[in-house]
């Protein structure tokens, strides 16, 4: 049975009660979210793993970062230095988006390795295959599509995205409209290829049933991926997007129903203005599946600062309701990201998180910043880095900074409003 | 007379032409602006500058940095290398805060080579003067306070932050209610010191209407600072902040009355979801004047990224309605900014003002944006760099990571969506 069949049933599972522990939540209340599809635990069956994540309502907005080889930089060790760094600066899950190398070499290196949930993609292990086999894309068949499927699944993979929201219509909805980027999602782009040279109906929309009993027999979350999400501000919250998410939609009401977990994904680049009603339409039309947003990036003009145009969306989305945040590194849309990106770009996505939380009231999540600022106050340094979301930046730039008094840093000197005001106020 | 009486009287200045024609909007219509007190354009009558700046109502939100020395490092060439740097990388103004060194001769360096419009917070340089004078702050004489700001006034300063907000009443509501951090304003602190020494009101309070007389001989445009503005999410919105912000609202409205140009200091850190009501009640109480927010940051618990939290605030914070923004750089609350940290404040800044400004509708915000994109579609690598809010950090990471195929990038390779979907939905 999957963490979903158990909730509906109302048995508390050891891994629910994992996750309720580790946020600190009624573990009934959480039970209660899984069954009605609010919340989802993604957990292979066949991996076990010494984290546990909960992603949903009343629990703590999640992280996911992204990693993986490309055919221009494919090397296994970085990848799983990457995989190292997300987890130690705070990822709650990674997803392996390796296009390049032995990608099942690389895949097991990283379930083995990786303490949190992992999520593929695998409609691009089927676009590699093809590649390699000197095939086109639209040769390969749905039976082969979902022997990939099938492979991954039983390797253990914990979560899946799966563009079943690419169809024959939303895709009529796009070329009607025009846009200025058209499609961005590599996996949208993908099935869109298949589809037009087959005249054909996208396979995980069509055979959505086989889907669904593949990820139920392993209990793999599905992450119904939105492959028409806008890649640009300009093409933000329009027909095609909206068109496919009310696919999802109905998708998402069918995985429920037969016991498959599910969540949805989001934009992808949103003015900040138009962010909350992505999220309250979202809710809505999937009945408060649990929404993973890639961003959502607020300007399209700051390549290397991607970061924090994300962090800026991020922050907003999580705190109007969205779960899931995926990270952006400073590298998008320029390259690969390095391992000192991997890292930025889970702390930032991690701030963006965080101060969403505080804003959604999500428990103990002030406290955090109570604690800071105690520290601050007292001007106790060691404990400031100790609770800085990277302790080691934060020495860094200590250290680079020599105060001639010690309480105070370089910026204020003895004009230190903190120390003043201890005097004085006190 | 000044820009303000000017356009009391209706009469359209050079000043006002140019911040229209730089901003594309109808001189009249800024006129208006500048008459209601919703719109500033702080210009010393002595000072010559090459950019004009407008902060308000329909115009562009504007990026603030903070640059000067410190006791501890006080270098003129490193802070001239600041003011380059801030600048080049767009900053709107530069504030002056220098508190190591030789004050005036940094000051007038700083005036004699800023492009854009100066301000200072002149209480640091008469804290400044006791010390080097072996007095106590609370032994300088109110006369020996205004003679700084006329020292100050007299060599070109653009605006000033006058701390008039902190008064008896406002320090006593604060100690009443206790808070976290106490006072972070190093003006406010300062001031206090002095009024619970000497058991005596703020002169910059008392004596407001010699404040506005010598603001109104230069046109200098007061920025009223919020020596109780909040250290920490806790402390954010709570009775002391709300009590001065009274305060400065009436001496808001008093200043207008006289002719002197005005805007409001702001927090500060501040929960996500504070940050819109913050910005209302700011609007509300001060009649419309022009809102100048420090930060906000949304959370404590990131010394070393408070360039992001800030982002974030700042953000949002603007996109409600605040008309300037102050930058925070990676080194807040560890020392003194580095050059590279003042870029990377700036950058951060911007991009939080230009995330605003689409969501605000600023006349050809989203334009940049749509520009970037189209450019993007194309894979037009040399084109998206020009447009980078940063070409130099967008180049860097290019280079550092080179395809196979030129026209794509190692993230994505072969796969790269816009390339597959403009063979198939074209």
């Amino acid at each position: 049975m999957t963490q979903l069949e158990y909730a509906k049933r109302g048995t508390l599972t050891p891994a629910m009660r994992a996750v309720a522990r580790s946020e600190g939540v009624d573990p009934k209340r959480l039970l209660k979210e899984v069954a009605e599809g609010r919340a989802v635990i993604p957990s292979n069956r066949l991996r076990k793993k010494s984290r546990i994540c909960g992603i949903g309502k009343g629990l703590r907005t999640k992280v996911n970062a992204n990693i993986g080889t490309s055919a221009d930089l494919s090397n296994l060790k970085a990848e799983l230095n990457k995989l190292k760094a997300a987890v130690e600066y705070g990822a709650d899950t990674v997803m392996d988006l390796s296009t390049g190398g032995d990608l099942k070499k690389i895949r097991r290196a990283m379930l083995g390795a990786s303490p949190v949930p992992l999520g593929t993609v695998p409609i691009y292990e089927v676009a590699v295959m093809a590649e390699r086999e000197k095939r086109r894309i639209p040769s390969i068949t749905a039976e082969e599509m979902f022997a990939v499927l099938e492979g991954q699944a039983g390797e253990g993979v914990d979560f899946f995205t799966i563009h079943s929201g690419v169809t024959m219509d939303t895709v009529e909805c796009l070329k009607k409209e025009g846009r200025v980027v058209d499609v961005v999602s590599r996996g949208g782009a993908i099935l869109i290829e298949w589809m037009a040279h087959n005249g054909r109906e996208n396979p995980f929309y069509e055979e959505f049933d086989r889907v669904l009993d593949l990820a139920k027999r392993y209990d793999i979350t599905l992450s119904l991926g939105d492959g028409m999400r806008p890649g640009c501000l300009a093409d933000a919250t329009d027909r095609a997007q909206v068109q496919e998410l009310i696919v999802l939609g109905e998708l998402a009401k069918r995985a429920k129903e037969a016991g498959v977990q599910v969540m949805i994904e989001g934009p992808g680049h949103v003015p900040l203005n138009q962010i909350e009603a992505n999220i309250l339409l979202e809710k809505e039309v999937c009945q408060g599946a649990p929404f993973y947003v890639l961003g959502p990036l607020v300007t399209d003009i700051a390549p290397g600062y991607d970061h924090i145009t994300s962090a800026i969306g991020g922050a907003l989305a999580a705190s109007y309701g969205a779960d899931f945040i995926c990270y952006v590194t400073p590298s998008e849309h320029l390259g690969l990201p390095s391992v000192a990106d991997v890292k930025t770009g889970v702390v930032a996505a991690r701030i963006a998180a965080h101060a969403a939380d505080i804003a959604k009231g999500v428990k103990g999540a002030l406290d955090w910043d109570i604690s800071m600022s105690v520290a601050r106050k007292k001007r106790d340094w060691q404990r400031q880095f100790k609770l800085a979301i990277d302790p080691v930046v934060a020495r860094q730039y200590r250290k680079r900074s020599k105060p001639a008094s010690k309480d105070v840093c370089t910026m204020c000197g003895q004009y230190c409003s903190m120390k003043i005001s201890d005097k004085y106020l006190r």
